[in-house]
């Protein structure tokens, strides 16, 4: 068990809704959800993500942690209107695709100790009807501390994690991008470019390979508008990283070398 | 229904045994199932792929369709060999992932009626004990009739997908070889590229997205050899239009221009 005993999360969406249930349904703390749209907090406490909800930053107050699950472009206005509001002392973080802009715009805030963090989970739907305790089960939760952070309230972000089925890995905000871009922004790309590659007719023959290969092109384009802006030089190192392996399986492949196309990439 | 009422299937693996499953749950024909290892037959007929079994070839002499389903670099050879044991005029077909030099080797077969086929289901696990009905489930199953086709074969055939529960898309075996290389080839080799290009770190973080879009990278590389040298021109092909596309997408980046990223490729 984490010792909080009142955990506020600020956006109901597919992460904060999901999070919400996740700590209700463990046991951990109560939830305090605040959505600035009345109809998704009424609907986050019906699907059991807030014990109670508000749609008042101020409602943060009693929290001894602040998740913050705001899209990527809102966060950092968010999170400093949350830390006049927040006990002194109390731990908030935030849920961004992308660390570095965020953790160096939000590690000096006064009053509270900010920890950067990004649990790695999601589909290609959003919102509150979306979220679901399951999707964040055994997946990985990234904590980004720097030299600022405050050691105790990474420890006790880093136990919440445990406790909520997650896999804690701390690494460094610049490292988090670089791998991001890697394991994420880079095969987002990838996905939009084979979906537009695929003719009408080629989307009639293609079977499961091809749907989980470019699931995640459908998810919501705001979303990553702002991740590619945000991450743009390390997508941008990831992709001629990609391009340079591409060219060495297509000169394999041209030269009849199928087994070094297969054991190069392995 | 269609009108068969004993169907072989050769090659009692991922594919025919999961056809085999699917043939004798919706009660189609009776199912005599071929397979040169004994083992994989018994385990066959256990898991209700067929009715009966038997390791020889000539099993296939009283059904009305055989369906060849061994691996790609072995179709040509089975085919001859069951076209000498199946009754005059059965209707002979395969499900060979690469179709033009497969349909070109077998389509002058005697005493039998030909028609190319490829059903479009999978996942990266292989062998009888992989194999089930649900995975055909509404999957497309490509038939690929030329000049020389026999029409009531092909209406036969195509009947019998549609009782499969799946989804017959008639086309020729060159367009086929060109659709699959955009759709199942070249994500294949971008997932083989995407999966080494991240490092030991990256896997750590990698939440669902990305095993989504590496899922494919698993599947078994003997398949893999034998596509990639049968369609080597079209996956050639596609891989350029493929890094087209993303040499596009990298100009739109570095300039800031993520929104034409986003739209260009819809």
């Amino acid at each position: 068990m984490s010792a909080a005993r009142r955990i506020a999360v600020v956006g109901l969406g597919l992460i904060g809704g999901s999070l919400g249930m996740r700590i209700r349904d463990r046991g951990l703390a109560r939830v305090i959800g605040v959505d600035v749209d009345p109809q998704v907090a009424r609907r986050a406490r019906e699907r059991g993500a807030a014990d109670e909800t508000s749609t008042d930053l101020a409602a943060v107050r009693d929290a001894e942690i602040v998740i913050i699950a705001v899209p990527l472009d809102r966060i950092v206005s968010v999170a400093r209107e949350v830390a006049e509001h927040a006990t002194r002392g109390a731990i908030l973080s935030e849920v961004g695709s992308v660390k570095a802009p965020v953790v160096a715009a939000l590690e000096g805030l006064g009053r509270v100790r900010y920890v950067g963090g990004h649990p790695m989970f999601g589909t290609e739907a959003q919102g509150i009807h979306a979220a679901a305790s399951a999707l964040a089960d055994g997946q990985p939760y990234v904590l980004t501390p720097t030299a600022s952070t405050d050691p105790d309230a990474l420890e006790r972000l880093r136990r919440l994690v445990l406790d909520l089925g997650m896999r804690p890995v701390i690494l460094s905000p610049e490292v988090h991008d670089r791998l991001v871009a890697e394991v994420s922004h880079l095969p987002y790309l990838v996905a939009l470019a084979l979906r537009a590659l695929a003719q009408a007719e080629a989307h009639e023959v293609a079977g499961p390979a091809f749907r989980d290969a470019t699931r995640v092109a459908q998810s919501p384009t705001a979303l990553w508008r702002e991740i590619l802006r945000q991450n743009r030089a390390d997508v941008l190192a990831a992709l001629d990283r990609f391009t340079g392996r591409l060219g060495q399986i297509r000169e394999d492949l041209e030269r009849g070398e199928v087994d070094r196309v297969l054991e190069a990439t392995r």
